[in-house]
């Protein structure tokens, strides 16, 4: 089988190398990756090294995202058999609420960086516990969107906005946690607006069921928020551009909203006015992801409500720097891995 | 009756002044002041004319936060009666929930502000629901610190922090928020640490209930925070410097931890790390004091647990120039006005 | 104007009378009424007397749900302006959280039990605080199925059981609540299931969004639900008829699953077993309609939604004994009385 | 080393038993056991075979509730080496949320059940993710008392009712979860109510934090608890009767309280008035134990807080029946057994 591995920090290191199909353990599956997602966090392991090691047995292998078919499983395995289509949980070993982790560090880890095992490969070996269901409605291309992109948006606006019809709910830019948070939101009975400087991308935003586009680059996209809500604000924004844009926001929150932090494109280091997050009783929310039965909630979600996530571009697999350009470049929805 | 007045912002156009005790109408009682305490908002709206306005009838009092007597009532009220011992409700119309205002100003507005009547004055005549009962237990002197600085460590720890026995709570500083923060901590079995940069204070902190006090100017106090903790962090911080601080505060937060923005003594502005915000998944609340539900639930506390809100000193009515300087001074607890 | 009204207990007492429209007190507004839904309390309270007094002053008028314009308003009212849409708020004085009341008597009390103004009547004088703005879609007849029906399902779904998509909602029978909670649950991407003994309203539910429909008298309908979900079970279950009934609503309920109480038909009296509300660790939610605050997020999620209340049959306001009587037949959606 | 166990439901098959001490596989501790506690379910295992199985390997071994030393770890274990204190973790699987189960069962199964091995043993062999640690300050008989009788307090109290200082708590009578509910209220700073029928029982509960004790012989309990609290009642109730029992709690209940139905002493079905609880909008919790986050944040609480777990009476280990005898008879507190 085929796999990406590095051996050292940097793009020109990154190479398909071949080995042995893994055997698992007696807890572990092996799942056949049929498409795996590219994520920011993937660009900024493989190119800048950022929360990744080389691990001191085996290869490092990059990506946290993928859906497949368990081909085999460990003899203690009891959630899963043969022909079982999953997903995987990308931050393994956090179940439930706020999981594990201490004050220094917070936590955990994920998958493909080097502290566990990475997807961009023909063949994974987890432990059965780092798997879900994949949504019945979904190929794996679009399924394998989920364990980040999808989770990350239903966070912030489900398990921890706690999200209801009627409200409003703005999301930056259209990649793929901003597109499904606009699904997840419309999904729920939401009103949606969507923030773009590109006139043909809020178009097919719309297509998809936002309520309202906003080109930043011809207005003030704080002011439309609030003419489009007759001064309420919104309820729940999803901070995509994250630095000092956080502070516009803030502006755009209505009394009582939730802001989710989740880009650092604009800076690492986040800022705003006080008067703002307190005379409105703003609620801000730093997100990593999410927990598994999140996850599990997301799926089922998923395929009652029909949502179809957005995948820009498939590459073949063997095109992951092709693909890690592309999704540098600012695609609409997802940049996905499909393996043979 | 006196009262304090101005005409024009800044210290020196406040003036004690004299009328006729108001009269209530068919909604509103009158209430004979006890005590008023002061607020670091009354010395920015006095000295800078922050969040205030000069109202177009009558005169501009200023304060907010008072305990005091009912002492007639009008034909409609049905909540009071004269005898009834009450304290103000700061924030009137917000009951319970976000509460009222949009997403350009957010809201209410405050008593003492000018948009409302303050209770810098020896009667005061305030609409049947802005008070509450006082508790049954504290002078007035005592009670009058609970409608700003007792709520606001209530509404920041418990009704948006849902605080629990056996987690961690730091509070920065002695002043009123911090201390009835410990207090209302540790009447829920909560650890807490306080820090300051007096030992003679920490001391007195101990004697309120702290667990543990860290002198800022002797140490690296985040790292005394991960040690006291074995690594945990701290649950819940009440942010009281703000500004750029707020960064230290994100470090020394444990996973699924609760910061709540209080103080603007660091600045209007806030930043910190996305990175600690998103790997330990905290949560950012704006507080802006809190409604009346909360105040009745603080009320109840303060009685069952027999807390004593802390107060630094008492002047008597006619200084208050002399009170709010000893406020910038840095009380411990808090400064309150006594009438006769 | 025209009004109902009865001077004892029993149907044979209700007359439609005349009087002057009345004029609105200082914080009132006076409303023109265009339409009024029917309560099965309504019925309980014309022919049983139950929780209704009659007044010390002026005439009792029965009903509490109503939608219609503003036509005066008193000279302190700030919130409303003659043209104003609006329909009411049935229990006054509840504005969020757990509202007014004490141990004894609960509460609080609604519209047109003889303790607050009805609204089967023409004109009704309201304060100003008792109304709240109409959906912008609806008809009078439709947006009058609001305050009592669309709240108490709302209540139950959404503030008390924090529904999310993915869900699985079971509501019983098709009167107002059911199919209210059919589309609310529709509306946040749920799955619904819908029983009935009726066949032909069970297609009637499925073209308004349920996913599946259980013909209660053709099959087990417990046994159904659990096949229908894989053996998870319903996460919500309206329960609409009340008394033992409950019991195997507790056996259908998923682990973690919220019940709500809602209906009397099948007594006043609840039982069921502790073996499965504990294993299963379900939450059993008492239900009196609902807040003011939910209310207005109610209005905002029908219009974002697009939800049409379902109304069997709108009667002149002439014909309330032949209304009464039809609700009582077992009614798909409401019932409701127009006015000229 | 010796065991407890028995081939056959009923009293008379319980049989000490003789056998070695076993061996941890990868991921197992073994514990040399100091104390475990009694708990009613376990006399109906016993003694009438409720809710267990007898195992196909190895025997069946009573018991979930236990506090000791880890003696020996296996290859795979990191969460615990040699020497740490621990107390078992009852309901194995249940990590955080709802946890496993379904419709028709519900679920977990717990330690002791014949599903799982039991710890009224000299050593057990537990997966490392089944224990956590013991609190620092307790001895191993009083620790013993926390997975179960401790725990369901805590998750009626803390995690499902959210009690904060001020709100008033009422339990019955005196056994095990009633003391910690007693201890786990006056440690958040509530008002606690004990019924009993024992005044020598009362003023030992008042001697452990209780504000007041009702003798439900001497007067109508009901009655008195509104009384106590003004009118008021009782903001959350542990229902340890159970049966129609919870008819009168509800009616003891505050507007918006939480009652926890736990006990079935007085029978396997509840029952009660729809009326009280829609008119109050009770929350009824069906409770089960609890899940491993909630004891961990339990052991906490009892560290920081310095509670004692009550303990009635410490018999040797083979003594078993007679602890059983004597936890049938109503203990002031829980029945443990100590281990060499």
């Amino acid at each position: 089988m085929t796999y990406w591995t590095m051996t050292a920090t940097g793009r020109e290191h990154l190479k398909l190398a071949h080995g042995d199909v893994p055997v698992p353990g007696p807890r572990e599956v092996l799942v056949k990756v049929g498409a795996a997602a590219l994520n920011f966090r993937d660009r900024l392991a493989i190119d800048d090294g950022l929360t990744m090691v080389f691990p001191e047995t085996g290869p490092f292998v990059p990506g946290s995202d993928m859906a497949g078919t368990v081909v085999a499983v460990g003899a203690a395995v009891e959630r899963w058999q043969p022909g079982d289509r999953v997903i995987s949980v990308s931050l393994p070993g956090w179940i439930d609420g706020s999981g594990p982790g201490d004050a220094l560090l917070g936590g955990p880890e994920a998958l493909g960086s080097g502290y566990f095992p990475g997807v961009f490969s023909e063949y994974v070996v987890l432990d059965q516990e780092w798997v879900v269901s994949a949504p019945a409605n979904l190929t794996d291309a679009e399924a394998s969107a989920l364990p980040m992109a999808g989770l990350t948006a239903w966070t912030a606006l489900v398990e921890r906005g706690r999200l209801r019809a009627g409200q409003t709910v703005l999301v930056q830019g259209t990649g793929g946690v901003s597109l499904f948070g606009l699904q997840i939101a419309a999904a729920h009975g939401a009103k949606v607006i969507v923030t773009s400087g590109d006139d043909a991308k809020l178009a097919r935003a719309a297509a998809l069921g936002a309520d309202h586009g906003i080109n930043r680059n011809s207005r003030d996209w704080v002011q439309a928020v609030h003419e489009l809500t007759a001064g309420h604000g919104a309820d729940h924004i999803l901070e995509i551009v994250g630095g000092a844009h956080l502070a516009r926001s803030l502006e755009a929150a209505a009394v009582g909203g939730h802001v989710s932090l989740i880009g650092v494109l604009g800076g690492f280091e986040f800022a705003g006015k006080i008067s703002d997050l307190a005379r409105k009783k703003l609620t801000l929310h730093g997100i990593q992801v999410g927990h598994r039965r999140s996850l599990e909630e997301l799926v089922r979600a998923v395929d009652q409500a029909g949502i179809s996530p957005v995948i820009d571009t498939a590459y073949p697999h063997t095109e992951l720097p092709e693909a890690l350009d592309h999704m540098t470049r600012g695609p609409f929805g997802k940049v996905v891995l499909t393996f043979p």
